[in-house]
């Protein structure tokens, strides 16, 4: 099944969402837009390198069936083709670092400039959304695993509230920190998915006109870490958003936050070593020597510096909630910068804390840094507010897409 | 392969310890063992129904084959014989509730008076262990899923502080409560198996004389529901370890530990309802109904409510945590009393607090109650205390199976 080119194009471009709306009017069939998505990954793998296992021919033989779906009886995640990370139960996925616990690349490529990381873990995701091979892919995020990787490569991403959608069936790096995520190319593809894995606020969200909102900017404590691009984002989103005539204020979090990262690290190393005893104990000689080192240093390391940081940081969750909940959303870096050249995955630094707490972040992007590389800013919320942080980052990130370029 | 009667009752009465001994002095073969081990469940099934899936066959053939390993090479488990509850990834599994988060029961019976629950969610596990089918079972507890039932059946159960074993491959009800568990019907077989699955404490546990050992005896909020087996085991247990020299002190909570089972039960409710949104939103006609209005309502619950919840619990792990560690251990009830005849598998609420604080705890039986029904004890330390907890219960274990039941 061919398509032409103009078609293709097209149809690389859409957000599920738009897919959907096409194949519901008849105007376009699952078979000729899997077509479109198969050919552009064909023609894009080798630079890519995205996937850890896909089947083209599965795939076209599943559009074929769901095309014979009457219209009626559709589900509501019908047409929407969704890369899943190789870090969660099923067939069909994108590439990942060893186990999302290490910097062990799979060599997986950034679609603005290959001579860059996508970032990771969640690396095939991000490369595979930013470069059009499919509309949505599904992620997990222990430290800064999706939002780092989707500002690397200008895409959306939606890390929920910890535990607002069940990790059952992920590979564990670490049990408080592992959080289900979700990149896109559009919020409404993302509210999507969330609607279907079942996520609800207290309250349904409302649109806020941006004049009645206030956004708060956060630096974080690693704030002098931030690179030139990062820094420049920052003053063009609060700059964008006064004159959309929103709030905007600049928020210096109290000194008991100053050492979040240090006691999230600390969570981590035990953590690793309790998910991956298994590995380390009976395959050894199939696990890196760098996990194998951190499982060995987590399995002596000390449970009472263990036990005492995880109570410091659940101490620190309704602290934060409490600061976050006076604002319309806080806005904060997704990433140091853009993404570096070579073969790390960049630093998750700006991502640590809100993982650590809990809190649901979006990845909104529209900015660009050296050699015109992808920006993207966290809009962060407090915990079981993922509803009405979508809703906000909606009008954020039209407006970031139409003016954060501007530079 | 048949075994002679006597040899298989000297068989079924042993711990995996003492096998493992046998069969490495080539006193004994693991195949012969193993045999021993299906005659008996084949006996007895049609009363126990302690299984939901076995393979007399492969069995076999897997003791035949461990059989020819040479001394030198046989693993830390070789011998053991373990049941795996049907809510962890494996084959060949022991009976439990549905998704154990329910009391729709498998039907399996207590090998005491098969009249009465073995009690759930873990009643495979705790009928196959108490009723001499297999000396060990792999458990999970969301609130008091592993140490009731071992209670009820008399048999000792550990519940390791949460998260010091990977809850990898289990089915999850409540990400934040439950906890992977083991049953046996010895302290040195849980020790052995809690040393493959990465148990370490900051301390290596040491032997501590009774004469110098501290038992804090907590009623728990919910006392006044003890039935008159219970009463009587936890007055007997204070005598016969004050008898042994032990110090023995009533300590009673502070009030802030008052509404932690209602706490406990908010989590639960909302933390059911993200783990069975799959079920019920993909799959609704194939679970229970009350399995999905438990889900429903989950669904409509507050989340600033769980939050707070949440948050509550997580202030209160370090204060028990200082409160147990002015003790040897506390000792307080397994269950309200003696398994209950009927279709429930009985009540869990003396178990919810200490599973909502992460505590190691470990049921000692010894104690009976009416009709001669085993009652058993909790032993309950501090997080990531659980080889010293394993520690004490040995020398607990002792006593209270050589004195418990002169009462």
């Amino acid at each position: 099944m061919e398509t032409s080119p103009v078609h293709r194009s097209s149809h690389l471009r859409m957000t599920a969402t738009e897919v959907r709306r096409l194949i519901d009017a008849d105007e376009e069939t699952l078979e000729r837009y899997v077509s479109s998505l198969l050919e552009r990954y064909q023609e894009r793998d080798r630079d890519i390198k995205a996937w850890a296992h896909i089947e083209p021919d599965r795939a076209l033989r599943q559009a074929r069936l769901l095309d014979r779906i009457p219209r009626e009886r559709r589900g509501p995640l019908h047409g929407f083709v969704i890369g899943v990370k190789d870090a969660i139960l099923t067939e069909g996925k994108t590439t990942t670092t060893e186990f999302t616990a290490t910097f062990e690349g799979p060599g997986t490529r950034n679609p603005h400039d290959t001579s860059r990381t996508p970032g990771g873990s969640s690396s095939g995701s991000a490369a595979a959304v930013a470069d059009m091979q499919v509309p949505i892919a599904l992620c997990t995020q222990t430290v800064g695993s999706t939002i780092r990787p989707a500002s690397f490569t200008g895409v959306y991403a939606f890390k929920p509230t910890w535990n607002a959608i069940s990790p059952e069936g992920q590979k564990m790096s670490s049990l408080t920190l592992d959080t289900f995520a979700v990149m896109a190319r559009s919020i409404a593809d993302l509210q999507q998915v969330g609607k279907v894995l079942g996520l609800r606020d207290d309250e349904p969200p409302r649109q806020i006109p941006l004049t009645e909102a206030t956004f708060a900017f956060v630096k974080s404590p690693i704030w002098p870490s931030a690179g030139p691009g990062t820094v420049a984002a920052l003053q063009r989103a609060a700059k964008i958003l006064t004159k959309a005539g929103a709030h905007v204020v600049e928020v210096t979090l109290p000194h008991e936050f100053d050492d979040i990262i240090s006691l999230q690290n600390e969570i981590l190393e035990a953590e690793i070593g309790v998910a991956f005893h298994r590995e380390y104990s009976t395959s050894r000689e199939q696990i890196s020597d760098y996990l194998a080192s951190i499982a060995q240093t987590a399995h002596t390391g000390s449970k009472k510096a263990y036990v005492r940081a995880l109570d410091k940081i659940a101490a620190l969750r309704p602290k934060m909630d409490e600061i976050a909940d006076r604002y319309t959303a806080i806005v904060t870096p997704s990433a140091i910068d853009v993404a570096p050249k070579g073969a790390g995955t960049g630093s998750s630094d700006f991502n640590a804390m809100w993982t650590a707490l809990h809190m649901p972040v979006i990845n909104v992007p529209g900015f660009k840094g050296e050699d015109d590389m992808p920006v993207g800013l966290s809009l962060v919320t407090s915990r079981f507010r993922d509803e009405h942080l979508l809703q906000v980052a909606r009008q954020v990130g039209g407006l970031f897409a139409a003016k954060g370029g501007d530079i």
